[in-house]
């Protein structure tokens, strides 16, 4: 049976953190979830899941604990984890945005390392979650000049285990792309959907391109809300290069040809991607040595679009992507 | 064996004009297709369809014919079909925008009715063509001031024989709504795609949302340039009202209770479609009489939300949705 200090605890059991409890379960880890409302412990314990019996007794009993709760209430949890003053406490997250959490988690007395897992559907609650939901997906662990890297290790070593890759990078730049693929995409996917509000053969025309283009628009308001306004400085200078780049398009309409070139780049660069985020010929695995310069080198590995595939004594390995052959 | 008269001929045998073709042959109606490009003709004859030696061949053998080639092409074909002087023919295309397409056919010797099959995917040309591509669509026939009801009729029958909803509305107000359901989603999904080129961090943490969000930015750029020029007008007022959105949406982030009402209402839209587009207890069947109010009928079926499902000797039965029980 596991150590105390082996059990990882998962605080708030929604979409997210059910699913990660689900998988953590299901990968043969000593696990307990815990929710506030007492009708989802209940469905998580139907699930065959373990639960306690309070907050206080799932972190006593964890050395790791993630904290899935959407960003208006996770001050509040880690204000309970502080309570709790549980020595050799790890806490990581798994919220939308960095900049705003890592606020929220500096100064306590348990090491902190902000995570976001880059998967999720339009559903929300304990019942849509699915431990397939985290299988594969890029999961960024922040390493901001505070953060224990030794912790930081650790938190990275339980996430590779589940399949994910583990992208480091700053809660700064974090924000910054995520404003990017993943906000934006939400405000525009709105922006779409009130052009069949109201207007019955809108609704009726709308096909494919519209079914894809809004489908995030489904999602529950306040978790997108949520989201997006706790990182509004950077959605605003996201939006900006939006709108000029909607600015350009909208001058070429009349010109077929300059039309053509600005959707061949959008053409090209979309096809090109996600190619080989994973393995295969257009990846390289390198080794880097856990020493003095891992926070930079991990770093410098996260911009380059690598991500950690796995945590070894003394040593961490990346996979990076390979310049094309030319 | 079908006489002549009820021989359906398709033109240009790319993505829809390949689909249609297929769905038409294994429907059982005696169908001829042809390509400007010998090799594409040879895969249509190797799939087993009929291809005639060239496109005066298939004019002369078809009572009528669908032209399936982008917009740049369409007036060279409608020459060409013009050229053949078969008594009686019925032409309609599959182009994406109608009031262009409507000038290029003002005044032929044969009559024309406008169609848009509101299906597609991110592929092109023959190899990618597939009868089931078609299943269900919603399929745009215009009715214009000079359409001739009775030609209007001929292609409804042949649309709804597939299994598709025939929507009758004008040139104007489709290109109106198609500029704001499709073009629009094209635009936005190349102004997303922008934001992950040069950036190998961006292309790593781009997930789901950025996924669907960009999906049909893989389009071949020609066929969406062609198709965004040729809807320039209706595309520039609809620019317009998405740039004032994402400006209302911009003042918002900072604000996460009026953000949260934003959001809201885009969530209730987007959960709302597409119910009950094609039948249940959401919609009522009525039978429209052909006739002079026929035309007017039938636009103010498709204003509602309306579509055509059959048309039989001296009637048309049209589907509209019924308004939800309070």
């Amino acid at each position: 049976m596991a150590g105390q200090e082996d059990t990882i605890g998962v605080v708030g059991l929604g979409l997210m953190g059910g699913s990660l409890l689900r998988r953590l379960s299901a990968s043969g880890a000593a696990t307990a979830g815990w929710d506030a409302d007492p009708a989802t412990c209940a469905a998580a314990l139907a699930a065959g899941l373990t639960v306690p019996a309070s907050l206080g007794d799932l972190v006593s009993g964890s050395g790791t604990v993630f904290v899935a709760v959407p960003l208006p209430r996770l001050g509040e949890v880690l204000d309970d984890l502080s309570a709790a003053g549980r020595p050799g406490l790890v806490v990581s997250d798994l919220t939308s945005v960095k900049e705003p959490v890592r606020s929220l988690a500096a100064g306590r007395d348990f090491a902190f390392v902000g995570g976001h897992p880059m998967a999720g559907t339009a559903e929300s609650g304990f019942a849509a979650s699915d431990a397939d939901l985290l299988a594969g997906c890029p999961w960024v662990l922040t390493l901001d000049e505070e953060t224990d890297v030794d912790a930081w290790l650790a938190v990275a070593t339980i996430v590779t285990g589940l399949g994910a890759r583990v992208v480091p990078v700053t809660s700064f730049d974090h924000d910054a792309v995520v404003a990017r693929v993943s906000h934006l995409p939400h405000l525009l996917a709105a922006v779409l959907v009130a052009g069949v509000a109201d207007d019955p053969l809108a609704r009726t025309l709308a096909a494919g391109s519209f079914r894809d283009g809004t489908r995030v628009a489904a999602t529950r308001a306040e978790l997108t809300a949520a989201m997006c306004s706790g990182n509004a400085d950077a959605i605003d200078a996201e939006l900006a290069k939006a709108l000029n780049r909607m600015d350009s398009a909208r001058r070429l309409l009349r010109r077929p040809e300059k039309l053509t070139e600005w959707f061949a780049a959008a053409q090209q660069t979309r096809q090109g991607w996600p190619a080989a985020t994973t393995s295969g010929p257009q990846r390289v695995e390198l080794k880097l040595p856990a020493d003095d310069d891992l926070r930079e080198q991990l770093l410098a590995a996260g911009s380059a679009g690598g991500h950690v595939t796995r945590v070894a004594p003394g040593s961490v390995f990346v996979s990076l992507p390979a310049p094309a052959a030319s």
